[in-house]
């Protein structure tokens, strides 16, 4: 049968379908989590922007709600340079959207990010069947933790090089992420740019090179996508912007309703909201900061900088200033529960290729 | 059986299978185009550059080599200005590169390109039987004089927007043109960054707007590109990448070679050649010409500008000064004859979705 692929077997998982983390996009993450793996699938915890307490208790909380396995999803970490004049100078650039929010500007954090040894540390201690990270690869004492622990490991690959490197590094799976994809590029060699490959290109090249199973990523929105990726030499899907407009799923009201009323070329790449390049429908402070690309700041500083803004923006309703994370499958979305897109899913999946 | 698609039987061909045009880029092209369909498939002649008499003595000499049929592709005018200044200022900029290759500054032609009234008459009066373009949409005489003869009319699309728009115009097919494709950008709506869509994301959302087939283009290399295209709703595919290492297929020896030994992070997206955004391996002409983004002119100007640079680098073996056009499947290409490639195609395709 077609959901028999390697991918079920090493994910312990019914249907070889996985849920995309969507760091900081979604409130209560737990529901859409459970309800993805209750549903057959693989839900993913993205934790990247999570304290380690956070991690921990929404771990508990998940567990509360299904018995069956589920990912968390780190960032890997990543070292940058950054000085008080740049961040002075992009702090002017924001002053106008702060000012039109009518709160206060971002002032300069104690840290920007969370530790990553800190929260790969509740990780191995809560003993996640499955970690899956993105934006480069963790050290090797920390890959060698996850393997102690028998923790499954995901890396995420935007060319077949990154892939090979995964792969090397001892990592046990790759979501290749086609230039389609929502949210953050997982690129980490090279500049983003160089990681701009359609999924259609990217998986056979990438299945070809390693000997892992491949995940493909972006784009994919309903049972065509499946078939088309398993078609491709992928072992399994991964998807973010199909699960973002589910009922479970506590993205902001306007964000789905954003999402659910877009179209294919609504999307564009912007580095403005995090310091990272990511894919998101297209708003005014996406548009407006192109003319100030050079002074946008690396990841996490920008992200830091932006990030009381964003939080404005939710509270007042405000779609400009937030961050739209949305892949170019979009206006495929719907309205409807984690389980009843799954069964559809399946139901379409089991008519083309054939049930057993 | 999958080969039974809408797309054989409209095109009265074996196999839901079109070479694209790649204009320019082929001496020879007759050579390919009978290969392509004495082999099941559609061959194209890419014509866009050629005289109205080079079209009709070329479509002659292919009618001497295959009694199947076979398109004729055009480029849709565009309107375009541009002023002395500007063209003084970018042939100061292309100096160096005529200078490097020892050859005289391209001086400015009597005109920039051919005329598409006249090229289009050439196929209505040869009758070619399927008739292809690119880069927008012909007049409506023009339409109406092709339907006129009953020739099957074709075009491309980046966008759904632009999908719409070819069928209210009363374009017999759609050819949906990923943003992993090589070669020119076919967007004529907005700019070409609006038009660069994942064909995983691009062919489900064009097959759900638009009421005539669609034909899935880019990244599309082989058996699990046709398999995946099929599972997203195309009719058939356009490969232009995978027929250009063929042994009937007129490139360049060393454009050959470059495209077999890349990788799948090589192409880039450049408007330096032609004025036109097009997807081709990087080299150092793409590379340096990236700093003087703003001074490129728009086609055909920057194409009339940058031809003799082109030729005098074809005729020196010089790969960083051609237009290395290809998409992002690039490092899947083999060298082979277009028969032994076809039938590999069609026999691993039988094997996976099961000949009748």
């Amino acid at each position: 049968m077609w959901s028999d692929t390697k991918l079920t077997e090493l994910l312990g998982i019914k249907y070889p379908i996985i849920q995309g983390g969507m760091a900081g996009r979604i409130a209560s993450p737990e529901r859409l989590v459970a309800a993805v793996s209750n549903a057959g699938g693989l839900g993913t915890l993205g934790a990247g922007y999570m304290s380690p307490d956070q991690i921990r208790s929404t771990i508990k909380y998940i567990r509360t709600l299904t018995d069956k396995p589920f990912a968390v999803n780190l960032f890997a970490p990543d070292s940058y340079e950054v000085n008080n004049e740049d961040v002075a100078r992009m702090n002017n650039l924001l002053r106008p959207y702060y000012e039109e929010l009518g709160i206060e500007s971002q002032p300069l954090p104690a840290k920007f990010s969370e530790s990553f040894a800190e929260q790969l540390a509740v990780i191995l201690e809560e003993n996640v069947p499955i970690f899956s990270f993105t934006f480069g690869v963790p050290a090797k004492e920390h890959i060698q933790q996850l393997k102690n622990k028998g923790i499954f490991t995901i890396g995420t690959a935007t060319t077949v090089k990154e892939g090979m490197y995964l792969e090397e590094s001892g990592i046990d799976m790759i979501v290749g992420q086609g230039s389609e994809a929502g949210g953050h590029r997982g690129t980490f060699m090279g500049s983003y740019q160089d990681g701009l490959i359609g999924t259609m290109a990217l998986i056979p090249q990438l299945a070809d090179a390693v000997h892992i199973p491949v995940i493909a990523a972006g784009g994919i929105m309903d049972h065509r996508g499946l078939i088309a990726s398993l078609a491709l030499g992928a072992a399994g899907i991964q998807m973010g912007t199909a699960f973002l407009t589910c009922a479970e799923c506590g993205a902001h009201h306007l964000y789905k309703q954003t999402v659910l009323g877009s179209a294919a070329e609504d999307t564009a790449i912007t580095t403005a909201f995090s310091g990272k390049a990511a894919r998101g429908l297209k708003n005014r402070f996406m548009v407006e900061m192109q003319a100030h690309a050079s002074a946008i700041l690396p990841y996490p500083v920008q992200n830091a900088l932006t990030k009381n803004m964003r939080s404005a923006a939710e509270n007042q309703n405000q779609t400009e200033f937030m961050s739209l994370w949305a892949g170019q499958g979009s206006s495929l979305s719907k309205t409807w529960s984690v389980s009843e897109f799954i069964a559809e899913l399946i139901k379409n999946t089991n008519e083309k290729m054939g049930a057993q």
